[in-house]
Formats: C-alpha cells, sequence, structure tokens
C-alpha cells in the first residue's frame, strides 16, 4: 500500500495509490481514516510532502565508505560511530518530489546528494525491543540529504550546509510494504548512474536506532528517520537532476536550480 | 497582549490572557483570529507549550560566561564563536509551564537548567535586514533548556543530553510586548536565586541570528528560536523546582522527578 499526501483544487489530502491513480481518503494514516469515492490521475494532483514530522531525525554516519569519504574530505581520522547517537533535521528544508532545490547564490561548487533510506512511525512507541522496532512504522519514504560540503566544513553546525530551504527532498509517497531485505539504493545524476548500494547494509540497523532512541524519547505518528547514506556524490551543478530510487518504495526525483 | 495555547474540555485553542482569566480566540495568533464570548479562568485551564514550531531552532553557545563555562567542563580551551552558526532542537522534548520534566533512571548528577529567551516567529521572513528583524516576530517566551552533561560529553550528537522527552519546557504564554532593552533572566531553584544576567547581553543578538539565517531560510510563523543561555547551574535533583523568570515576560515554572 502506497499512501500519497496531495494538493487538489488548493485542499491537502492523504489518499492511497491505485496505480496511475490516487483514492481520497477523510483523516490520515496516522490518527485513521475513512476511504471516499473521490478518485484522480496521479497525473493530475500536487504531490505534496508525504508527511511534515513533528521531530526529524537523521542517523547521520552510518555507512562505512561514506565515513572513509567524510574523514578524507575533512582531513580527519577515519572513525566509524560507536553508537548510534541520532541527529537532526529542520523541517523547513522539506520538498516533494519534482520540485526544486534551489541552491542559494553563494554555494560553492561542492553540493552532493545523499540518497536516504526513511523510516516514517505509525505509532507510537517508547522502550521499544529491536525485535519489535518495524511493528511501529507506517512505512519507508525516500530522502535526499543535499549538501554543501564547504559550509559543512566551516560553520560550527548543519544549519546552512544541510538545511538551506530545499535541501531535505522526501517522498515521492510511503510505501508499507517495501522491505529492508535485498532492498537497494540506487541514485541517478541526469540519467547516469552515480551509485548503487545496498540500503539495510547500515553499521546500525533501522531497528537499533529506534530501539535506542525510544528509551530517552517516545516516538511520535508521523516522526520520520533517515537513515544516512553510502558513499560519494559527484557535485552537483544548476540543470541537473538527481533520482533516488529505492528497491519496493519507488523514485525520488528532483531538478536543481541555482539562484540568479 | 499575551498568548496562551490552553486545553478545556480536551480542546485545544489560542486565547488571550486578560488578568486572571484568558478569552478563547477562533483561530490563532499566525494565520488570523476572531475574539469570542467564551472566559475562562486561568487556573481552570491547562496551559500548552504556547506553540508547536515547524522548526525549532536553538542558538547555542551565545553568552561569554557559559562558553567558558563549557570550556572548563568539556577539557577545551576557550573559543567564543565567531559566527551565529544555529543549532536544532527536537519538538519531542517540549512540555508546557508547570509539567514535570521527568530524569531516565540512568542519568549522571550532571542535569542542569539554562534559562533561554525564546523568540516566536509572527510572519514568514526571507533575506531580512537587523533592523526589520523584529518586526517578524510575533513575541517572546521563556526556554528551559535542560542538559544532562556527561551525556553532552560522551554522545556525538545533542540527542539525548538535550532532546530527551520533557528536557524542553516552554511557556507560560508569548507575550507580544516584552522588550529586549533592560529585560533580566532571573533562574531559581526551589525559590533561591542561583543565577540573574542580562538577557540581551549575548554574543550575537535575536536580530543578528534571524537576519543571518533568513539569507538561507524562510522563517515560518510559529517558529522559535532559543536564544542561549549565560553562566552554568547546580545539579538538579528529584524533587527540585525550577523557575525561569523573565522580565516582561512571567515565569516558566517546572518541578523535577526522576523515573523510578
Amino acid at each position: 500500500m502506497r499512501w500519497a499526501r496531495i494538493e487538489v483544487a488548493g485542499k491537502v489530502y492523504f489518499g492511497i495509490i491505485e496505480g496511475d491513480s490516487v483514492k481520497i481518503v477523510d483523516g490520515d494514516p496516522f490518527e485513521g481514516y475513512r476511504e471516499t469515492d473521490e478518485r484522480h490521475a496521479l497525473a493530475d494532483v500536487k504531490l505534496l510532502v508525504p508527511v511534515v514530522p513533528k521531530t526529524f531525525y537523521a542517523a547521520g554516519l552510518n555507512y562505512v565508505a561514506h565515513v572513509e569519504e567524510q574523514a578524507r574530505l575533512h582531513g580527519r581520522e577515519i572513525n566509524l560511530p560507536k553508537k548510534a547517537d541520532v541527529g537532526y533535521r529542520a523541517n523547513n528544508a522539506l520538498i516533494a518530489h519534482g520540485e526544486t532545490i534551489t541552491l542559494p547564490r553563494d554555494v560553492t561548487e561542492k553540493v552532493e546528494y545523499e540518497g536516504e533510506l526513511v523510516a516514517v512511525i505509525g505509532k507510537k512507541a517508547k522502550n521499544i525491543a529491536e525485535t519489535e522496532a518495524l511493528d511501529c512504522l507506517l512505512g519507508f519514504t525516500i530522502g535526499n540529504d543535499l549538501t554543501e560540503r564547504s559550509w559543512q566544513k566551516e560553520d560550527r553546525t548543519l544549519w546552512r550546509a544541510k538545511n538551506t530551504d530545499t535541501f531535505s527532498p522526501m517522498g515521492p509517497w510511503i510505501d508499507t510494504d517495501a522491505k529492508l531485505q535485498g532492498m537497494e539504493t540506487i541514485v541517478k545524476v541526469n540519467g547516469e548512474e552515480k551509485i548503487r548500494f545496498e540500503t539495510n547494509n547500515m553499521l546500525f540497523s533501522v531497528q537499533h536506532y529506534l530501539s535506542t532512541i525510544s528509551k530517552y524519547i517516545e516516538l511520535q505518528p508521523g516522526d520520520v528517520f533517515w537513515m544516512g547514506t553510502e558513499g560519494d556524490s559527484p557535485n552537483l551543478i544548476h540543470g541537473d537532476v538527481v533520482d533516488i530510487e529505492i528497491t519496493g518504495i519507488g523514485t525520488l526525483s528532483n531538478p536543481i536550480a541555482k539562484e540568479n
């Protein structure tokens, strides 16, 4: 089952995707819903960010080759994280599938994608074991954690490097059936494959992150966990289109434009 | 004018405080409202967090003595930040005035308050000058940025140290008339004054932060900026009550309890 959040004639709805169309519901997948008879062609509706989270968690350094690449870039020793210390991103940066990533005038050439699996919390959870962690999920979506690497080096926090407006595309929808096992992430720029990796080959698993965090924090319906990325990225420029495909979910695609 | 967010008979409203009572409005102070005839004694309603922000910004190291104290604690050299690099906190940790700060079983003795001025954004703002920055505010409220200092040293991020559930009391309301000039912050534990400082004596002013951030990020109605704290704190324990008073706004008061 695939949940989309859509805009039709200026109004916002949740809908269930059925082939090339979307069936509108009353309510939402978190608090409860009732299917309606209203149905639109997917091509006729505007896809929105599939959920606006109460809290936007990000796993950060969670794949080996990415940690190595970042250490090299920042001139640091390679230190694999020893614990699942989660970070945070900011809702202001979220945009939907198809929307434009806008680069401020003063970005350097070091603008990179990070293709990430996103776990979407479906119900409240506190103190959950790893074995039951996936039960609290509604499903998975896809994130692109755009990063300006020179700002990442220069600033004390990631506020500009990762949270500039439009730097967090998320979507296109939430898939409730996608399975971690065998999942692959494939990133293309202008249709050309740049990286392909086993999505679930993480330093700390989705289950481990959720269980660890939930010891201190009650997970809430609609919270999202961006699970980190593998490898590195070429420099992105005005006119590029980045596609992030994850097995069983779909493809998140966003064009890039630089401000005049 | 003082804006409260309240719960009455299980429903959530915004209201305007008039003396010891609160007048309910239809709508909210951000998108527009209409006053109603419904009025309740303040003592009869439950105060909620005055706004649930879309994005929860935190200034971090923004007062000289606090930077010095943190450097000493972490065994680092004193480095005053050279730029207004903003951080983020998480909505999960927010609680209202009067609600209990719950310390997980495994906290060490190093639990501390941080009394902070909170600027609440009232309208969208992008690329604003410092001279016009205060015009985008609805007003000010008060925050207590509870911190577990041993976790702050131990973890790669601040997720547990500052964002454990209940670690971000905010309130009691938003004051639209409070003035930065002459403002004082006074923190008391169990009624005894522990620190008093000039609220506006910041490394980087509210105006500078808002102007700087808005070059990359469109500020949104309801976003909050926690402006950092001065000095240090005694260790807090089960049974303590922390009061943070800021001139012209009011007092945010929360008891502390440790989990059994």
